[in-house]
């Protein structure tokens, strides 16, 4: 039997159009973990009759109730007294909670506020969940087959007091359930051929969830198995990805969640080559994605933002007829582009982005979203033309996508040689 | 009286570790700006019973209830069943919605699947919304007091429809209120300085409602007056935006929103000058942040990406004998980055960054987080140390911050003079 929980999420600041519960997101992987099923999620203010009321139904309704915030030394944080309201329970002092919280405070060189009494009171007969990060301690009542869990809302003291004494409770509830992800990331396809390629395979699987996401540039394969047998999760999800990948080949880029940047930075690493990078339309997209990851100053060499037709020609040595004959966006600039940087970085690999991301200099024969991609090594210097849709930041990101993805591909083209 | 409203989120794929729900912040935005408050937001899979009762406590408890998602044509899509149930009332065919919708999929040159006539079924007595970006009509139904608006999930679907059937019924509902919005981004102070220094100032204030909030590398200032009278709204948000701008001085960038980048663009616009930048740690960040902004090539010429200290003497001409004695990231290498891509691109500022964003590299005295910015202009040259706590991706994101701000400082005192 699966069992099901909800999450109620408590805080003003969390029903504002700027910021929203983003808790949830990880206990949602947690609990999914431990073959828990989320079935609700609730976000509520300071407002007492409706956390009281939201509280009272969850616990009715599914096996796992989990609370996060509202658990301050400020009349605003209600969630104690009315989460112990909600299963008709009284508070009760502790003693030796208040004696730690006046400990604490001086170790900070500070009295403890009398208002931070109010968090020495614990739900009758719940169990105390310490907080080394922070001064509000946790809750975890156990109710006949169900837990009612009440956590802080910052995600450093939650995340440490839900894997320290909340997990394991959880894993017991839930029983021998064991669930394993895995997730594949595809570029080059659209959502919709992915699934039509796919689905005739995941299909024979009706024990993996399989769920395809689009996320600006590429495609998200999230693959859940779930089973009684560690070993045989693990073995399921493992077989179905290696079908996935035959089936997508190359536009198959991360079979463990990696992202583009990281599996060229690995490619260059294994391989001890180099890289540079020369932009226009993406500004320094391109090595800022590269560079985000750790260790690449091994493989990438240089950078260069060449706004301007002069840094065109100064710095990457593109042609002056080539910008006249062509344009800046076109093929034979691209090329130019990725060979210029190249050579003048003494990489290599040169790879290069021209285009308009707009919203203007768009024209007929190359409206905006026009893009070239140029790609040079020892041997060759090649091409590729796009048209992205999107707006401005979109059009940036995908051209910076195609070009790590149009260098991946030459780079296993070149290597299959 | 203030309006209440609550907001149910409905679909399975809103209860993964993935995604949730984002249209409920541009919903509370709406709601907000009509002087509703959002008292309570829930997100629920396809499970009717669960569905039902949130809508039944939602319509008892507030004055205004938004359904989003759930209208597709599918089994799972149980929204319209469930909030008619909710409320008492029967689904009603409506035999013109089905022939426009079968019109609809002709002119797709395709015929309407069986499954879409559960689209043509209406809680009794509801308002019909059109949709014409979707085959999932809306629906509208005024109970004494009181509002259920059924909205289909997709944004580009869900907010033309909100802002042309519903904010009139909401405004009329909510009364003549009027809400101003004014955001001002604070840049070089910590969260709880800015409320110490402004505090004494809004608490002046009662009637605006004023949060600060951290975001990465800046403060912003979120101010929202209510007011019957719409210039009573405005001139109040004014007055005290003026207030904290001459209590922060120069750490207010933007009075309305605009980003750093933003900033800086429009102030090189105004005097037509033009900028370059070279970037070590930041790999092509503050090249990506300043060419964001549309229009910016003219005024954004160059920028360097030198990784390696190769590349940062033969593009930027720093000295080899700088390297040596100070290291590249120094206060002299930051200098010589600097005015070497100033030079290089013929530029009136130059900007550089040059640290380390870890995690490897930091040594005792330049631990990780010790980044250097560089400035020059025609007259001079300087540089600022700073030390950034966080991972490789806020020390990289902050590092870009502080360039751009310094080269805002610096040129505002350049044109002081």
């Amino acid at each position: 039997m699966t069992r099901t929980a909800e999450i109620v999420a408590v805080g003003s600041e969390l029903l504002t159009p700027e910021k929203t519960d983003t808790n949830s997101l990880w206990l949602t992987e947690k609990l999914n973990e431990a073959g828990v099923e989320v079935m609700l999620k609730t976000i509520v203010g300071d407002d007492e009759a409706r956390l009281e009321e939201t509280i009272r139904d969850a616990v009715k309704r599914s096996d796992i109730v989990i609370t996060t915030g509202g658990l301050g030394p400020t009349e605003d944080d209600v969630t104690r007294q009315v989460s112990g309201r909600a299963v008709g329970r009284e508070l009760v002092y502790h003693e030796e909670l208040e004696a730690h919280l006046r400990e604490r405070f001086r170790s900070w060189g500070r009295e403890m506020p009398e208002i931070n009494k109010r968090q020495a009171y614990i739900i009758a007969g719940a169990e105390i969940l310490p907080n080394p990060n922070g001064s509000a301690v946790g809750m975890l009542l156990e109710l006949p087959g169900k837990l009612l869990v009440v956590l802080p809302g910052p995600p450093r003291e939650l995340m440490p007091m839900y894997e320290n004494f909340v997990a394991a409770k959880v894993r017991a509830l839930a029983g021998d359930i064991h669930v394993r992800r895995r997730m594949l990331r595809v570029s080059g396809m659209g959502e919709s051929a992915v699934d039509e390629a796919i689905a005739p395979i995941y299909r024979a699987y009706p024990h993996v969830q399989t769920s395809i996401l689009f996320s600006k540039s590429e495609i998200e394969v999230h693959l859940t198995a779930k089973s009684e047998s560690e070993d045989e999760a693990a073995r399921v999800l493992d077989e179905l990805a290696e079908k996935i990948r035959d089936t997508l080949g190359l536009a198959v880029f991360a079979m463990n969640g990696e992202t583009l940047e990281e599996v060229v930075g690995r490619m260059l690493s294994e391989s001890g080559e180099t890289l540079a990078s020369a932009e226009s339309c993406t500004g320094g997209l391109v090595g800022m994605r590269l560079t985000e990851v750790p260790g690449s100053s091994a493989y990438f060499l240089e950078g260069a933002v060449t706004y301007s037709n002069e840094a065109k020609m100064r710095t990457l040595g593109v042609p002056e007829t080539t910008l006249a004959e062509h344009g800046a966006v076109s093929a034979e600039t691209a090329e130019a582009m990725a060979s210029g940087i190249r050579e003048r970085a003494g990489a290599d690999y040169g790879i290069a982005v021209t285009g308009i991301a707009g919203p203007g200099g768009g024209s007929a024969e190359k409206p905006v979203g026009t893009v070239f991609i140029g790609y040079s090594d020892k041997s060759q210097t090649r091409s590729m033309r796009f048209n992205f849709p999107g707006d401005r930041f979109l059009i940036r990101w995908r051209s910076s996508q195609a070009a790590l993805d149009y260098l991946r591909r030459r780079m296993l083209k070149a290597k299959a040689v």
